[in-house]
């Protein structure tokens, strides 16, 4: 059996968790309340999962220093520096290649988010060892099993089932209007994590026939006496694609393990209540509060903020760090970028 | 025509405007997002009306500090500090005795709370001055026109009409419930802002007469050869009553001066449209702030708090300290009492 590696995505920006997730601290550095951060955690499951030399994480320059300070344990030639921004098919093709450099093209990888929360780990680990053994000659994807009509999540419509929880795929489809989402739901589709895994040949494979143009660049990193210097040389090439439109929803013969681990992507400070406990008030706390006669809301005060007071008021989302506070409601929290391109306007980039 | 002083009252504590006011930094000693304190303000219109060497403040020993640094220019001698804690009555009484001490005993006095906020200042000075005026014999209050039926205020009920703007007091009437409050705006009942005009003659034979041992300590006051050395002997056997219970209520042939000056007590943060203009959007915003589709809010952010954003919210009442942030409905500003209990129940002693 080829041996297995992962590939944690741990590039992105992002400012849907503002005022914590910030430019130069985005979401997968944040422990949200816990102990340990979402890449944190991240990489404790992919250790579990393959070992932690086969750990990899694949990063934006100006991200490297921070992700060295938060994972001191990943070895130095586990971090995957991208040259440039070149969206996550060029940034996997990257990480692929420096793993068939070291374990040849047979090697098998999974393609982990590094900014999501999974509930259940050992759910998780089984539905991921299962994923990886269907991965020899098949990109394999994970699909959770919805436990309400999310409207913030793409979806994946399952073809013929081919054995216990796998599946054929036969299509992505994208965020659907809440009455969609209802119609998915019930006609059994599964939420898009995001996870892909496959081995090294079968990546290169896909993108060159479809991204021939980052086929190129593969080549190149693969055949260069020197790796480090290809990717310089080379990468700035690829095009600016994700990998779901650049190849997954063009590649055939791919399959989905169908399971549920508590996976949340904390896309907004809604889904906090996946994340952590609410109260019998149904209020989400972190940090320091009081809550009198307030139900239903989310607050959270990071280590050095105020102590947030909330009296008489109901499904708001409250969050507070030592130089901004964010008052919204919970139904309406995804609209936070609103607030960020307000302040990007007023020239506020010390908050962004 | 005898001389007038101020007796302007900055001894009280209160959490009414909890986080921006604590214990230790009372209403008074706030400039509400404006240029002064509340106290500086009713000091400057003390000048105004009754000049400098003759404006004097009462206040607790244990704000006594603070309000010679809010108030440098404050003459040595016109500090009145309070040897132990006993309410109003007590206070304006040995306020009264310094002055009748320094000019006699027909020297009058206006007795001003020094947390209101007051709009029309010429308003405010012409109101006090025709009070001044029918105070020699009688004591004097002003009652404001009411701009709307509020229950957070005392009112009084007009009597015999003796010239424009000036009636008798047929009685004063405790803070009405609303349908209450709607009859006695109706009824041409004034706000009772807490002002009091009168010779310190009338006040010491009020007190003599409604509170004798009140009395006592004023001849003592009056008589001993060392002023403070009588108040640190003699004040604590002081009745612990507030002048409009221990004298104002009780006391007969009381005029009132009819005016409206924008006065406003801002006994909550509900009444800061009444202090800062809003927005077009209706918010009320101090400090840093931004708000994206948001109306009707009051936003408070003081000097060296975190910028408070607010997004897709109405209604509400959002401040921030560096140490501390309230959220509550505008409607229900007033119970910014029960959070100061739950913090004070969690020993948070240092949030009081």
């Amino acid at each position: 059996m080829s041996a297995c590696f992962t590939l944690i995505l741990a590039g992105g920006g992002g400012t849907r968790l503002w005022p914590v997730s910030r430019r130069a601290r985005p979401k997968q550095l944040l422990t949200l309340g816990g102990e340990e951060t979402l890449l944190g955690a991240t990489f404790r499951r992919s250790v579990d999962l393959v070992g932690l030399q086969n750990s990899l994480i694949v990063t934006a320059a100006d991200q490297a220093e921070a992700i060295r300070v938060a994972i001191p344990q990943l070895p130095a030639d586990n971090l995957i520096v991208e040259p440039a921004a070149r969206n996550t098919a060029a940034a996997v093709a990257l990480g692929a290649a420096a793993v068939a450099r070291r374990a040849g093209n047979s090697a098998r990888v999974a393609v982990l988010p590094s900014d999501a929360f999974i509930g259940n780990e050992p759910g998780f680990l089984a539905a991921a060892k299962l994923a990886l053994d269907h991965a020899t000659d098949s990109i394999v994807t994970i699909g959770l099993r919805p436990s309400s009509p999310e409207t913030g999540y793409g979806y994946i419509r399952l073809g013929k089932s081919l054995a216990t929880d796998v599946s054929e795929v036969f299509s992505f489809v994208e965020k659907p209007d809440e009455a969609t989402a209802v119609r998915y739901v019930a006609e059994g589709y599964l939420w898009n994590a995001g996870m892909f895994f496959m081995s090294c040949a079968k990546l290169f494979e896909e993108a060159n026939q479809h991204m021939p143009q980052l086929g190129r660049v593969v080549k190149e990193l693969l055949s260069a006496p020197n790796f480090q210097t290809a990717a310089q040389q080379h990468y700035q090439s690829s095009p600016k694609v994700s990998i779901d439109v650049g190849i997954m929803e063009k590649a055939t013969g791919l399959r989905v393990v169908a399971a549920e681990f508590g996976w949340n992507d904390v896309g907004s400070w809604a889904a906090m209540p996946a994340v952590r406990a609410p109260s019998a008030e149904g209020n989400v706390a972190v940090g320091e509060h009081v809550a009198v006669n307030a139900h239903n809301n989310i607050v959270f005060s990071e280590t050095g903020a105020p102590l947030i007071a909330l009296c008489d008021v109901d499904d708001l989302v409250v969050v507070a760090t030592a130089d901004a506070i964010l008052v919204t409601r919970r139904d309406k929290s995804q609209n936070v970028r609103s607030v960020v391109d307000a302040l990007a306007k007023q020239g506020r980039e010390d908050l962004l």
